[in-house]
């Protein structure tokens, strides 16, 4: 491919409304242009880099036996009605009726199409187990759509189902899963993704795990022990804190004229948050019902585990003078009944707290959980917090990291198979729901990822795996015939060769070409100049930099070769044996 | 593969709802299952014929210096509207409303995405010509899906877009791109796919051609000469006609008493519907306005051509008692002037016509067009016929074939440059609107035309180019531990040698076996028996019955590799050479 044909404009100002260096250097390199809020096209550039990581996952995919197949991007409405995803999932589903009026939406994930694909055909035990992924586009009309391709509306995504006739099959196969997506992310180039524990949110079931590769751009707070290596998206992270324990000392009500947060109060009553019992008020989406969380005064509630407690959606209450709650002075004692209330296990066993009194500028001191509220019941809807304890090893040094999810793998159970009715016959001739996991990945935010974890000011460094081009040549003056004539002569070798190789032969300034050469991120530059070749020599590079060597003209060729088995041999390195 | 483990099941009846035979074998055959009316999901064999179906298609693309982007499905509607299709396209287009309630299409073709990604690129006309292209999911809601994949309402599809700086470069393009398709059809096995002139419909543009694989349950009619090798769409075809003399004779008007078609006033005159002039009666789409089209009493109405005459869309007539015409009496002389009418080209120079009078019963004899409808004018409305005069080389040897619209390329011209401003500098200065090319094939569609025009009553034959599976070895007696043996060998050894093989090792009858391989039709079969292993030889057959061998054991695997390179060059022989 020559630069000077390659469609696609670059340049060197960082967009405005770019906040992310991958977004911006992937508009700058003319990868992609916004079409719509979250809408994306690909110029060639991206599409060759999202097309080596689809051929990654197929391998991949192919390698644990999954079976490639095809879904509808758009599907009937009915068939999510039989799952009742119709009703439960938000607007982030995109649904339209047809030309006849049957509702339909676009799918932003195919559970139901996998039913309804292999309801009829997997009627018996002994077809089981298989697992049957596509490539294809998903549309999921998020809210706020930010960072380039790292979250969109639409995307090109890899999505797997597996289908088991027990728990343990189950479990066998997301083992092997679990492993291919290491793979894939290794093969790809980003062997610095790691897994984490997560919350299962709409899609049901109980184990899941998300990959993560960590930068501070992440969108996901990652809880990291690292002691035992236990690692948990903060959604889904457990929070383990020991009981505050005090000085014995009775519930005696204070005035606290004007604090209302929990700060104001503990520095007015000289206390400390940690012996402190915190309401946070919430109302459920639907009914609007008043919800107060009592927890340490110094934690966080954790919506995703609140939500997944109550069944229901949440938001941050509108308390006004009607409402069941005094703000600023609520407490566990005297609370009123019409209010739902939840106690965080960070106040089990815990006494000599300060909590509000129920009553307008009056606060409790000296709270024992155990004697004022006796018959509590508790549950863990804090947030993890950076030196808490860790869940799996019980040492007190949890960290907190930010990634971007580039991948999840879900154990199902029957969420879908039941809603659905699709059942096999066992062995005993019994009728029963098979259980399914599924495992997905987005193609273009793994690109992105990939460029926001390896990239200089000047571009992205691709590695060698999914570049959109392996080698540029870059000939510095296309009118000296010698030059032009063996950049020429060494582009067609390697083309010849199946080397993805670009070619910019444009007459312009060095500078100029190097700046484009270092937006397209091929790994390896090889650059002709007249200069070198007075030497008798030719220059190439890595696009890291680490390798800057100077060969003979005739050697150029199999020097790059070189470097590419180098470079693709510790990628190869990263990679862990597939089970 | 083994076929224990292949998702689909396969069947021997043939479903009740499948009119054509390519659509009865791909549901039989586990290949496809519906979704919703006209959205299919494709299961692992249709997948993988798709598969290799998009990469011949990528490999010619690429060839003709196509560079591979990628659209969005869901379209801004406001990029629809630059260009006036959102307004003028009818509800083929799905529309609908993202969560903020902006208007949102499902693509359907994607010319203002090809716009919009390069329209700031190509601003100067050294960046001129250059092709941009994409594999993928289209969405059109068709009124009436039909045959499988023949006709859906969602399907990936290849569509190119190349841009022109003069008419002369586009048209030199637009033969190569033309090769381009007779070089993808030929290399996915239907060589028999003819390239035909076509009408430009919703696209715009003159000069469009749609390439036809000829099957009697083709939607489409094509006019073929047989002497000069003149081929169109019955939609696109000039129909040619000589006048129709007859010996000079006054206007009488005649009783008709309820003679109403011109098969009826004919028989009762004791004329001949040739030298009559037959009135077609329609209403315009927007305004209801009466058109009346006036041709040879025997020819038949081609909408498309009046449509693109009129330049807006017409239906048949609804005709009531307040109607400007009296129907079944409608005639030229004397007509209401609050109709609209159309003369074809059949009547040019006619004399001796019989015709309507435009009163309840009586027609006219001896209509003399020149005579009594001075200074009418002429235009070709109607269809060609079987033995129609060919406007090319003049021959009157018509004939009518019916095909599959598998592929179109269209001169779009300046439309969406103009309508959406998309403009370059030319090497004057001056502003100017680049010239367009599009270029579409279905890539389901072709997969379902090859099954269609290639089959037996019990399977696909596919070409080997595009078979999801290139052999199947059948292991005859699983049971028997030497046969297993061997089979497994020669299935291991040849996906090690990379062929794509399946591999039948259930215990089940042959006849069980060899209907499920027919249904999967790889287009070579390995069978290994007790019975032909007790001569130490293996069978070897072609799926369509042209080779039948068998082999001793040890040179099945190099007789399996020369009958693979042997249907692979009976391919290659049919691929003409690019240019």
């Amino acid at each position: 491919m020559k630069v000077k044909n390659l469609v696609g404009e670059r340049f060197k100002e960082r967009p405005s409304d770019c906040v992310v260096d991958s977004h911006a250097l992937m508009v700058r390199g003319g990868y992609i242009k916004q079409v719509a809020n979250g809408i994306f096209s690909l110029f060639p550039p991206a599409r060759r880099v999202t097309q080596k990581i689809e051929q990654i996952i197929r391998e991949e995919m192919d390698r644990i036996d999954g079976q490639e197949v095809l879904f509808p991007v758009v599907l009937p409405g009915s068939l999510w009605m039989e799952s009742g995803r119709y009703q439960s999932v938000d607007n982030t589903l995109a649904r339209f009726s047809d030309r006849n009026g049957t509702p339909m939406v676009l799918g932003m994930t195919h559970e139901e199409a996998a039913v309804q694909l292999v309801r009829e055909y997997a009627n018996t035990y002994n077809r089981y187990p298989f697992m049957i992924y596509q490539i294809q586009t998903k549309f999921r009309d998020e809210a706020r759509p930010r960072a380039g391709l790292i979250r969109v509306r639409e995307f090109t995504m890899k999505d797997g189902y597996s289908f088991h006739t027990s728990q343990e099959d189950l479990e066998k196969y997301y083992a092997r899963c679990y492993r291919a997506y290491e793979r894939i992310y290794a093969r790809a180039g980003a062997p610095e993704v790691i897994a984490v524990k997560s919350d299962s949110g709409m899609m049901g079931g109980s184990v899941s795990h998300e990959y993560m590769l960590l930068t501070d751009i992440g969108e996901d707070s990652i809880v990291i022990c690292p002691d035992c290596g236990y690692r948990a998206n903060m959604e889904a992270a457990d929070n383990i804190v020991a009981p505050t324990r005090a000085e014995d000392a009775p519930l005696t009500k204070v005035a606290t004229p004007g604090c209302k947060t929990i700060e104001e109060v503990v520095e007015y009553l000289k206390g400390d948050a940690v012996h402190s019992a915190k309401a946070v008020v919430y109302q459920t989406n639907l009914e609007d019902k008043f919800v107060v969380v009592f927890l340490r005064g110094d934690l966080e509630v954790n919506e995703t585990k609140l939500t997944n407690y109550l069944g229901e959606n949440v938001h941050p209450a509108v308390v006004t003078e009607d409402s069941p709650v005094v703000a600023g002075f609520i407490g566990p004692v005297g609370i009123s009944p019409d209010v739902k209330v939840v106690f965080d296990s960070s106040l089990k066993g815990s006494n000599g707290l300060i909590c509000g009194a129920n009553e307008q500028d009056f606060h409790y001191t000296g709270l024992d959980m155990d004697r004022d509220v006796p018959g509590a019941a508790f549950v863990d809807v804090a947030k993890a917090f950076t030196g808490g304890i860790c869940p799996v090893c019980g040492k007190p040094h949890l960290t907190i990291s930010r990634g971007i999810e580039v991948g999840n793998i879900f154990q199902l159970g029957t969420k879908y198979s039941k809603s659905m009715g699709m059942t096999y016959t066992d062995q005993d001739g019994n009728s029963q729901y098979p259980i399914m996991g599924c495992y997905g990945v987005g193609v273009g935010r793994l690109a992105a990822s990939i460029a926001e974890a390896s990239h200089d000011n000047y571009g992205p460094i691709w590695p060698i795996s999914i570049a959109p081009w392996s080698v540029e040549v870059c000939c510095l003056r296309a009118d000296d015939a010698q030059t032009k004539e063996i950049s020429e002569k060494l582009y067609n070798q390697l083309e010849n060769a199946g080397i993805d190789t670009l070619y910019d032969d444009r007459d312009i300034r060095p500078g100029a070409m190097f700046s484009d050469a270092d937006l397209l991120g091929a790994p390896i530059r090889v650059v002709v100049s007249p200069k070198n070749l007075a030497n008798g020599e030719i220059e190439i590079n890595t696009r890291d930099k680490k390798i800057q060597v100077k060969v003979p003209v005739v050697e150029a060729f199999d020097k790059v070769r070189e470097i590419i088995a180098t470079l693709q041999a510790e990628i190869d390195a990263t990679v862990p044996e597939s089970i």
